[in-house]
């Protein structure tokens, strides 16, 4: 309903990252995959499970450091209904231990079919008089392009579940210019700003304590610039802000993001931290050790620009 | 890779539609649902079960009428993953009757990620160096809101498995116009414009030998000047037009997105087909046969407009 559960785990972690769980087969240390090809075959079947056992170690190594995990549906959904099985499970375990969870889906469509998704994700779905929880994460990302109509729904449903979404505002994708930078006829300014102020509008029927409402906005950390423009912009927005790191965002670059408490953010790092003990070449048996450093690393990166990280009072 | 084959079975057949497969339990005729809920329980195994049991009935009842079903996947996903189970079966068992398989999932990313959505639903997934199709549908809808990022990791894909992508144009909904209709300064012309002059740019590497590309745009029925303007500007790209019957698109209105040999277009239905059965208040167990009537007065009330539909020679 409002970014205050997100906001409350970011200050108690002193950490405003968030741990990307995308996981593909060559990320995952052969002990385990042997293991579950083993047990479930090669097949599917067993490459979900490997997907699973993999996702399930990481967050036990990530827990005490991140304050929320983003699993991101395309890698589950190549791995057929039993990939997305994974998906629920691993959102299931991550809630758990405590974690904040963000399906990073970018879903997008209008009325019936838009609350189709949001109960699948965030809300419930009715069987026979009973609420039955499919993904239930805690929140979706979106995709603003159909407008209102594809937003609504979602606002429903996040408030009465207390439930958040983020929507797509400005890409970190070198091509996102090619819609997002055209400026507006009629409002003299950028597509991605006319969404951004979408963002604020929506947010309305769903404040928060601390100032951020229930629709926060996907920002790249690959545009400092508009990153700057858009936290001045919207007060009212929360950011996620993929493209630190491998996609080239620095910690000063992500940092123009963040409001004077330190909030107001959320940084989200995915391949570097599962990819850590291959990066490290530690004992691939040490993998949640190794993405524990990175998340570590990173956390420390970008709160040596930040200082600190308070809720308002 | 081109619209070829989803042409050729609109010929074949004389029927420019598509019927989505978009279940709820509440259109599913109750002997179905009370045989799942026995056998496999009052849970999402056994509402899942239903939804596949009635699809079934439903392309049994239609495959001999239209040339292709869209299965919606929120409708799948609100079931959880046992739902999503229900839809690749749903796509499986289409394909064997020998329909041509949209699925309606309005994807978007970048990168990799697109390159995992893109195998997931229209390509193959590798495991242990074998190639397994997760989804397997024939055609993909998409959101282009990241631009060329998000679209060049399916084009790779649509070439090497001979597979198609409909991206969102003008949408069908009454809010469509808050970001697509706006004028874009440097151009001159709606964003809807702009995004359908991609689609011409993007299909360029997916030729069709009828003049269509493997790069289809979604444009509401609900918009009939837009959609008779979007034909002439965008002779390549093949139109998937919602929003017909129940949102207020009428034959004359759909037969805009035609073009001279009664191609360019296919059009979509889903609640009306889907639950023609109450509407008509037959007997339950009729339910495939009044979609089938539902299905076949659809088809002669467009072909009315349209005269014939032949291939260009």
């Amino acid at each position: 309903m409002s970014m205050d559960r997100l906001l409350e785990n970011i200050t108690r972690k002193q950490n405003p990252t968030v741990a990307g769980l995308d996981p593909k087969l060559d990320y995952i240390p052969a002990y385990i995959k042997e293991e579950c090809f083993e047990t479930y075959g090669k097949n599917l079947e067993g490459a979900a499970q490997a997907l699973l056992a993999f996702n399930k170690g990481l967050i036990d190594g990530l827990c005490g450091v991140v304050p929320a995990v983003k699993p991101q549906a395309a890698y589950y959904e190549m791995y057929g209904w039993q990939g997305v099985r994974a998906l629920a499970w691993t959102i299931a375990y991550a809630k758990e231990k405590g974690l904040y969870v963000i399906t990073d889906g970018k879903r997008n469509d209008i009325g019936a079919t838009m609350q189709a998704y949001a109960a699948a994700h965030l809300g419930v779905t009715q069987v026979e008089g009973e609420d039955l929880e499919a993904f239930g994460a805690d929140a979706l990302t979106v995709n603003g392009y159909l407008g209102t109509d594809g937003i609504d729904p979602l606002l429903k449903v996040c408030g009465a579940q207390d439930k958040e979404i983020f929507v797509l505002v400005k890409t970190s994708n070198p091509s996102s210019g090619e819609f997002q930078d055209q400026m507006m006829h009629a409002m003299y300014e950028p597509l991605y700003r006319a969404m951004g102020n979408m963002c604020q509008k929506w947010g309305q029927s769903l404040p928060g304590k601390y100032g951020y409402s229930g629709v926060g906005a996907v920002v790249g950390a690959t545009y400092p610039k508009q990153l700057k423009e858009l936290r001045k912009a919207l007060p009212d927005t929360f950011f996620l802000v993929p493209g630190y790191g491998a996609q080239g965002g620095a910690a000063k670059d992500v940092a123009m993001g963040f409001d004077k408490h330190g909030l107001g953010a959320i940084v989200n790092s995915s391949r570097a931290i599962m990819c850590a003990w291959q990066k490290e070449g530690c004992d691939p048996k040490d993998f949640a050790g190794a993405a524990c450093r990175e998340a570590v690393r990173m956390r420390d990166e970008i709160m040596a620009e930040l200082g600190g990280i308070s809720l308002p009072v």
